[in-house]
């Protein structure tokens, strides 16, 4: 974790003399979590910059750069989940596709998906889902259900909703002894963790991760060669691409939610 | 952890047939936690039992049968803190004396021992403690001070009082992107771990561990070798020694508390 780099939405500035670099009729325009990619030049600091191969299409490995990448990492880093292994995802959003399809490289045998909503079910199964959970099929904790699926537990979990009562579950439905849960989504500011610790003591091991645990300058290039190597097949995560003039065609069907995960084009 | 022998405090009987093996004018003696051995011979589960060296002397190496195995392993097995590093270990009981030596044997160079009573730290010193904070000296959260000691958080902690307080100091107190927090105490059955999730969101670890992650018929023996090649010395777990016709004057130094650790000698 970088403290001088580390996300900060509030400063908007750049570090060296705590101003922005564009204007527009004399209003300052402030660089957006330090990065400020809405347009075609940008300024920004060093270490934000990441070299990736010049091959690469822009326009697709895009989204590798923030909540596709810290969902395989999440997977891949994190989770680690042994060859064979069983590994349940809360979300089925495309942080929770990403941690589906991180899995499945990391070569976990069983991936169940847990959403509330149905609908994702069957193109999840694109990311390596093998089996199915909703929550709202059942009259018992999802804990409880999943611990009847697989003998005890899962071996990994990963949550990738934010919400604070899928990170419990997601721990919770660990096997003892062995199991690891790892907490993605980004919570609610006021949110508990709230667990009885006699569930740690079970030798279970509880982590987060930002990024994916992803050193962003020097991993994501690998991340975009596992692109360029076709192990990671990026163009089934985007599920629309508009231009520029349509910005607000993109923020319409992300309201309307349901999983779209769309680009936004670029244009001179 | 093993499904068939795990701690059971209600079972009291053999698991083959559901019985005890003693009795004393025909009421059963029950088999506590399935060793029962305040007896000179004993039946026990085959998994029950560990081979150890014969040459050791078992009115030392009996000490390693629990808490000081627990408190050895919950730093050398489960925090494995790198050469050169901070750990703090909350709570300077037998087993965190065990935590704060298994921290030395790891290698690291500074350990901080957390306790409410003074009256502990010096003795601490012999079993690898470097420093000591009393969070009754200071009017801010012990996480604060850890943290301004350590510029940022300790790079491991290992929680031995059961306190749920203690144990959300533990895994608080440990820094961003590599801390990992270690729950070695048993918690009330009402307990309930809290934190703020961001927390581990920051790349922290909270594990738990029970019996410090060895597995004892495999493990126990090597343990009592790091003893008899003289890495570790039992000795000095050891404060008093009686015989068993004064058992109660064990119970009743114990009961006093001030980090008492007792052998009950077997007798003819």
């Amino acid at each position: 974790m970088c403290d001088l780099l580390r996300i900060n939405t509030d400063r908007g500035v750049m570090i060296g003399d705590g101003k922005s670099r564009f204007s527009i009729n004399g209003k300052p325009i402030y660089h957006f979590v330090g990065t400020s990619t809405f347009s075609e030049y940008t300024v920004m600091h060093v270490g934000c910059v990441a070299k990736i191969n010049p091959e690469a299409p822009l326009d697709k490995v895009c989204v590798l750069s923030c909540g596709i990448s810290t969902g395989l990492g999440a997977s891949i880093n994190v989770a680690k989940p042994r060859k064979g292994s069983t590994v349940a995802i809360f979300g089925l959003g495309a942080v929770g596709l990403a941690a589906a399809e991180g899995a499945r490289i990391a070569g976990a045998s069983r991936i169940i998906g847990v959403d509330l909503n149905p609908s994702r079910f069957e193109e999840a199964r694109k990311f390596g889902c093998t089996e199915f959970v909703n929550p709202k099929d059942h009259n018992k904790p999802v804990q409880q259900v999943l611990a009847e699926m697989t003998n005890g537990g899962v071996d990994r979990s990963v949550e990738c909703t934010g919400n604070i009562n899928a990170m419990i579950q997601a721990f919770e439905c660990v096997h003892d002894g062995w199991g690891v849960a790892v907490l993605v989504g980004v919570p609610h500011k006021d949110a508990e963790f709230k667990t009885h610790p006699m569930n740690f003591l079970n030798e279970r091991t509880l982590k987060g991760t930002f990024f994916g645990n992803f050193k962003p300058r020097t991993d994501l290039p690998n991340v975009v060669e596992l692109y360029m190597k076709k192990e990671l097949e990026v163009e089934k995560f985007i599920t629309h691409s508009v231009p520029f003039s349509e910005i607000n065609k993109a923020f319409d069907l992300m309201a309307k939610g349901e999983g779209i995960r769309c680009i936004i084009r670029m244009e001179n």
